[in-house]
């Protein structure tokens, strides 16, 4: 993958999360994904298609990061992940790659994008399947962690 | 979304898993999907992108399916799913999209694949977040079931 891709998702999840989600992200450092696995309990998932390549892009919170946005964002004060926290991740999915899109669109790098897929359950693992390199990053706040995959070209 | 967009799908499910993995397939009655969730052990997911429309494909197993077909398929006993079926799921996922991609081209709707990524964790839940309609039809076999979720439009 064209190290070019990552920094606009990248800019983009600290850009949402902040202006949308009022939670401060702090990245830790990118590595290419092999073999090693991530948990995490909610995760919105979207694929990409241009002209020339094609790939997916997922983002992936704890269970209590994803309730804390959630009641930052609207109030709720959950408890456990129902559809309206799936809702939020969907959303959030779509609002980051359609910062990317924007970004990359600029670059040079058109691609559209899928609609988004949340998947639910503790501690689930994603494979994104790619000949490529697939980009992972994990990122810290105040309350649980997220991850980004990326895998494009 | 149309509903000829089912068919290929539905039949190409029934197709690979015959032809690649030895395992029949009875179809249970399709149904649109309203808020009921079906659990699953491991899914491969996939978006399509059209000129007009963009939609997202799943196929979600239940564990002692998808060790079923894998050892039928590779001759593997596996006890527990790891990244080998992982491979074998997200290549299913892009034979039976493959195969419903060739089938609605040659009906004049054209639309290409993104990449998969495949979602592995007890009991999780698939979610695709799309303005249409999302068709559900669950699949049942000797040895577990499966369902698939398709929404374009």
């Amino acid at each position: 993958m064209n190290v070019e891709f990552m920094n606009p998702f990248l800019n983009n999840v600290i850009n949402v999360l902040e202006v949308m989600g009022h939670t401060e992200l702090q990245v830790e450092k990118p590595k290419i994904k092999k073999g090693d696995i991530a948990f995490g309990d909610i995760s919105g998932l979207i694929g990409m298609v241009g002209p020339k390549t094609k790939g997916s892009f997922s983002i992936t919170f704890e269970k209590q990061l994803a309730l804390r946005v959630m009641r930052r964002m609207l109030g709720d004060n959950l408890q456990e992940i129902d559809d309206e926290v799936s809702d939020m991740v969907g959303e959030i999915t779509n609002m980051v790659t359609g910062g990317a899109k924007k970004e990359l669109s600029a670059k040079g790098y058109e691609f559209d994008m899928a609609t988004p897929i949340v998947v639910a359950g503790k501690n689930h693992t994603i494979n994104h399947k790619h000949d490529g390199h697939v980009i992972f990053i994990p990122f810290s706040s105040d309350s649980g962690k997220l991850y980004i995959e990326i895998c494009f070209g």
